[in-house]
């Protein structure tokens, strides 16, 4: 798998994703989409459409402002809970997410010396071993060996504790600061005058403007039970430690479907278990690694009170196996919320049933930059061709920034340009398609094949005879001799 | 043409566009678009983007973060000068921008009575009528005949005037407060820590993202001068007065090239102009009527002190011409500014000449929501049918939401019922389409008329003998029988 370092910097280097505000040493937790990263995104986030949406009946788009009224964060609980335990090193002035950082007292023999204290992160246990020997030696107890260790989060330190517990910074017990719970949603101010009625939050996730409009979507189309709102957007979170490059930043995007169904306790199950197979169906058919997806099944006690069951589906990043997409059953808190909060009915009329009532939901919720970097991390590989390392992003056609490229065989040979021209404007009105006459076919090959190109077309001295051209395909660099009609049906075949 | 409160009726009702936070009491300046208006943006913004991105050579696309480095907005002058003036009454609250609130002195015989004042909109003359008759009758002169009246913005009034202007909503004198500048860029702050370092602004144009990235963009891609960024993203501004639906809000969303060339003061007049002709040609294109499109030369005087040139491209909207898309030559303000402030050396080295310097760029920037809108304006019809009314909503089959709906003739014959499912189910595959079988097939093909969608496809008895279907188009309601193949080869022709 390929090492975060270098996966960050291939993308800054190929155009993929930069820091953004880069010329002004960046922004943390932001980032640009570079021209390849912008194709990569469009294309995940229109195949999420055209599969959830566009190939369903049982679906229909929305697309809410990212501003919305205030009191709609105040009805889902988000301006009261949406935090985070947060720690600060009251001497460096580091701030920590007090979940992210882990204490363990260290003894020897049943007697304490003392704690350590270490943040999350790949040197978290190089970081334990030499604390704890820094610890042993100031105790004089350099040749002994400490009992067993056992590492909590800070979030579960005793107040009594906490003045004993050091900064993972200064190794100083006393420095920290107790958690407090820090508000995630980036407050503006709407209107000209600063008042406390002005204040609104950018949305902290796209989901509550569907839950706002669903008696907007029901009145304006001709939906029925079980039906889902399926949403593209941006949202951001304030987060303290913004970390491992685009997975946890502060402004993201979100594909998020809410599925509306009858409030009945007998109908969800199943249901759930289809969006689930449905959507980690999804994600192979994209390209991500069959072995690096897992699930992860809630237990019932680490459910919100209002929800009835989630599973995640789960990624192995380089940084770990972390959250890609969750897939939750969330009663009707929502609707029950907003519609006790805006005094508005929301409730379904059941034909069938006769009867009013607010619907249950389920929401399959996935991160778009999430899918995109592992996307990456799934088609980042490094091969060897005739004694040379290649680069070579193995993404599946559809996803692939560029579909195809056409070369000239060589520059100065005006008829071979003027007919790969050709070819390439006719292709070029279908599929993104990229022009190159510079340099050996064989670089431009392996240009080609690092931005994860799955299709070379070669125009040579015989295609001016025969009208053929050569296609090479970028994982088994195999070559064929294909008409332009026999390339355009391939092409057509592969995309589809 | 579609009277502006018809429309909003229309959008809400069938599902094109909400006020946002609709069941909180909306929140003013901001809407969510529906399931057919979430469409309809899609088709705009991705044909744009084949058009603009992929159909060329010589533009790459973008994808910069909404929240950008503070120090983006002090180079590009907008911390310092993007606002707009602003005025209180002091007795209602009301607030105005303005250069939208106008004054004029009235004399009779060259003595000065008083002065009215009025807001902009459709009441404008009414009001000045109103207005003055008043104050002719409040100082005895009803039978005399004012002078004549000449108008102007409260911006262009001398401060010893001020005190004499009555307020719009009072109109009595010295209700208003005098203009101040109000900063329309929507604050937040980044981080845990309220401090000066942590402000940051909402980006209010996508441009400067494509700015600070144009060094990226040059060592991570093979571009050459001349070429283009493109960016679709949203925006956001402060409105003082957000007004005439979705034209002018807080929030909305921009498709924004920076076309970069060389610093030759003899390139940039002919480029402008293919551009303005392109850009034309490209609203044209997309059902924009040419009645109602027309061209706004900015005179040497009125453009910015870096601006070369700007030509806006008008429409026409139900409350008056106003900005649809603007195309400006900037010169090289811009990156001559980024790169001063962030001390990064911005150049590119121009292999013809073997030298370095800083481009000239043409900004085609045109609105999402001002071109929805505007479709919407140029679609909206109504005309008999068998003497009833109808409305149809003319947009040209790429742009429509849905392109085809499939009806079985009855839904109570499951032979008919099941081919048409089967129809429906391949046509899907490739388009959006719908499937409706619930009443007479009149109300059907109204129902679809009135969402835009060109084609609708009856499969009936006959089609069970000879597989063929009735086509019928939206706009000259005829109606053709044709095959399977001959109806996709028909779609797939119309559609290219």
């Amino acid at each position: 798998m390929v090492a975060m370092k270098d996966l960050v910097a291939f993308c800054k280097r190929k155009g993929f994703i930069f820091p953004s505000s880069d010329i002004y040493g960046g922004l943390n937790g932001f980032f640009d989409y570079g021209p390849l990263g912008t194709e990569l995104k469009r294309n995940v986030k229109n195949l999420w459409w055209k599969n959830m949406v566009q190939d369903r009946e049982d679906i229909v788009g929305l697309d809410s402002a990212v501003i919305l009224h205030p009191n709609v964060w105040r009805a889902s609980g988000h301006v009261d809970g949406f935090s985070d335990p947060m720690v600060d090193c009251k001497v460096t002035k580091a701030r920590y997410r007090a979940d992210q950082v882990f204490y363990a007292p260290i003894s020897v023999s049943g007697k304490l010396l003392g704690y350590i204290c270490v943040t999350d992160g790949e040197e978290r246990d190089a970081d334990i071993a030499k604390k704890t020997k820094a610890l042993l030696k100031a105790r004089n107890c350099s040749q002994e060996k400490p009992d067993e260790i056992h590492l909590k989060p800070l979030t579960e330190a005793k107040p009594e504790e906490f003045a004993l517990i050091p900064s993972p910074a200064t190794d100083k017990p006393g420095d920290l600061t107790p958690p407090r719970e820090f508000n995630l949603m980036f407050q503006t101010q709407v209107g000209a005058v600063a008042s406390e009625a002005g204040i609104a939050y950018l949305r902290p996730e796209t989901a509550q403007g569907i839950f706002i409009n669903f008696k907007n979507v029901v009145d304006s189309t001709r939906v029925k039970l079980p039906f889902g709102i399926a949403q593209i957007g941006k949202a951001f979170r304030n987060e303290i430690t913004p970390r491992n490059f685009t997975f946890r930043s502060r402004e993201f995007e979100q594909m998020e479907i809410e599925y509306f169904l009858p409030a009945d306790e007998t109908l969800w199950p199943n249901l759930h278990q289809k969006w689930i197979e449905e959507r980690y169906q999804w994600h192979l058919s994209i390209g991500l690694r069959k072995e690096w997806l897992s699930f992860d099944v809630h237990e019932k006690k680490d459910l919100a009170h209002y929800a009835k069951a989630c599973t995640d589906i789960m990624f192995r990043y380089p940084f770990g196996v972390q959250e890609l997409e969750g897939i939750a059953v969330r009663g009707n808190f929502d609707l029950t919320q907003h519609q006790s909060c805006s005094g508005k009915p929301l409730e379904y009329f059941d034909e069938t049933l006769k009867t009013k009532y607010l619907p249950y939901v389920i929401e399959p919720s996935v991160g778009v930059d999430r899918t995109v970097l592992a996307l990456l991390v799934s088609a980042y590989d490094e091969d060897e061709v005739n004694g040379e390392k290649r680069v070579v992003l193995r993404l599946k056609p559809k996803l692939a920034p560029i579909k195809a490229a056409v070369f000239p065989l060589v520059k100065n040979k005006p008829e071979l340009v003027e007919k790969a021209r050709g070819l390439f404007s006719r292709l070029q009105k279908r599929w993104y398609t990229a022009y190159d006459e510079t340099g050996a076919v064989g670089r431009r090959y392996r240009r080609m094949d690092e931005i994860g190109t799955p299709w070379c077309v070669t125009v040579d001295f015989d295609s001016l005879d025969n009208d053929t051209y050569t296609l090479r395909d970028r994982d088994t660099m195999q070559q064929t001799r294909l008409s332009e009609a026999e390339l355009t049906a391939f092409f057509e075949k592969q995309l589809q």
